[in-house]
């Protein structure tokens, strides 16, 4: 299988609750007005707590410094996994499943922090580019690792990046077991033909930056125990949308697509507290236990918590298996 | 005819033309979220030296007080005139011109400010609250006058707004002749179906609110001759947009439509300096020969200029006429 090390330099940034409307001008740019900006790699997720944001630098330039923004320091690089046709494989499942193994052990195991965007079309493994070494070094006995420059890929050696190779602490990352909370939302991850991305503008507007304002004088009829949680992100011309199915019935059904027809999904979200971004391995602790039993998930970090997001007919195995694994922590 | 005042309390303010991103949140809620808002008197009008925004009450507790946003100090009356089948009237010419002689004229006698917003449906004669009964008592003979209140319409006369009636100064204003503009700018007024205004959404937000980025990397490529002139209304579920042919280019050709198919317009903006909101007669000035040679004009106040809109085809004539009267400034 290939590693590719895209060509984006990216930030991941925090807008809090209340600090959003002052980034509607940028954030409408960058989601809506591919003409009008160089960014190329986008993403924003909305939780209860605040709106994940991450972006490339030419993005990020669009972002004003502000009292409302937060940025995590580091440059992330993001990683994506191309089985090249003969995938060896056997696994039927998608997601970060297929590369729970893999990638997230081992970088787990080398204490590398990830930070997981799944979308529709890939899972973009981000890693910060100071690690970037490590990874490499980490990874190339699995993959053929490719660097992308300017929309050319170069193979990738260690000895490439050995410089400023550090290797991190040698000694076996203290794993927390961190809680999980399992909302009963539905979700559907889903994408549209980037040229239709103007026929929803107003409903994407109206859920991204109004979903706050009383609509009708009446408050949003959703269950007290629903969560909010809301992933738009627009990478290579790509669109992907994560959303639950009380959003979705606010799209026009004939634009929206999942992969297969239907298909709904429930969230683990990880961490009673923010997470941060340097306990390494809490992708692992998710990602492995769903491996072994070949089920399939989405996992999305954001800059508080992260969100798994399993098949809703497997959820009971899930739940059984956290608690096991809970029971007895392993690795 | 009758003469109507409208049940909204306006407010006239102006956005600088930097603090725009400041108030993308609100002005997008406002123009397409109908849903989220109570406001049904919107206006936003840009020109080269900020944004006009006309709005009633609900629509002004939208905008928040900000160094960038300057506000009338007055609450303002929006009155039109409807001519009821019979038109008495033998005039072919829309517009201001219409009203030039029955309602411009006489308010500018009594010395009472007006605003004017035309729009592709009809003309609003803004009148300062203050000045209501002055308003009444001068144009009762003329007109059979009727106040809206929540959607029921109830027969005024000036007794009933004689309270606190107090006749302006009656010494004969002190007319003005302000220097005129005539730029190359080829105008059209038009409205679309308002169900449709999401099908627009992406592009009206690019020329409204991103105008000033570059695009594709380069400057838009308009005669530096040319000024920025770009009007949008929704106000009681009716849109009207006024824009130049460059503007009209970016929108689906199959959505706007003008009252005659291909009717240009070319404006004709008064004052050198901003004009403030005290003086009056300054619509009179440019009205008055206007219907004495039965042109139609619409006409459009802002915050610092007033900007009247003719055929291009009588352009010649209005250009003569407007020489004329400044030799010899009548009245």
């Amino acid at each position: 299988m290939d590693l590719n090390i895209l060509d984006h330099r990216l930030r991941v940034t925090s807008i809090c609750k209340n600090g959003l409307m002052n980034f509607t001008h940028p954030l409408i740019k960058l989601i809506f007005l591919r003409n009008r900006t160089r960014c190329k790699f986008f993403s924003l997720t909305e939780t209860p707590e605040n709106y994940t944001v991450v972006l490339d630098e030419e993005g990020f330039k669009e972002l004003q410094p502000s009292e409302h923004l937060q940025v995590e320091g580091s440059v992330w690089l993001p990683l994506n996994v191309v089985s090249n046709g003969n995938a060896s494989s056997s696994s039927q499942a998608v997601g970060v499943t297929k590369i729970a193994k893999s990638v997230i052990a081992p970088l787990a195991q080398q204490h590398v922090s990830v930070f997981m965007l799944s979308t529709y079309q890939t899972d973009f493994i981000l890693v910060r580019e100071k690690d970037l070494a490590v990874v490499v070094n980490t990874l190339e006995e699995e993959f053929n690792i490719y660097r992308e420059v300017g929309g050319e890929y170069s193979a990738v050696l260690s000895q490439d990046v050995r410089n400023g190779f550090q290797k991190n602490g040698k000694e076996a990352p203290q794993l927390t077991v961190h809680p999980v909370l399992i909302p009963p939302n539905q979700f559907c991850v889903m994408s549209l033909d980037p040229d239709t991305l103007p026929a929803i503008a107003t409903t994407l507007i109206d859920v991204l930056f109004y979903s706050e304002s009383p609509k009708g004088g009446a408050l949003p009829s959703q269950d007290l125990d629903c969560i909010k949680f809301f992933s738009f992100s627009l990478i290579d011309g790509y669109v992907s949308l994560v959303m639950d199915t009380e959003a979705q019935r606010q799209f026009p059904a004939d634009l929206l697509f999942t992969s297969s027809s239907g298909e709904l999904w429930r969230m683990v979200r990880i961490g009673g507290q923010p997470l941060g971004f340097d306990e390494c391995g809490i992708v692992a602790q998710i990602s492995q236990p769903l491996a072994d039993s070949d089920i399939s998930a989405y996992y999305i970090s954001t800059f508080s918590f992260d969100h798994a997001l399993v098949p809703e007919e497997d959820l009971e195995s899930v739940t059984a298996m956290l608690q096991q694994h809970r029971a007895e922590p392993a690795c």
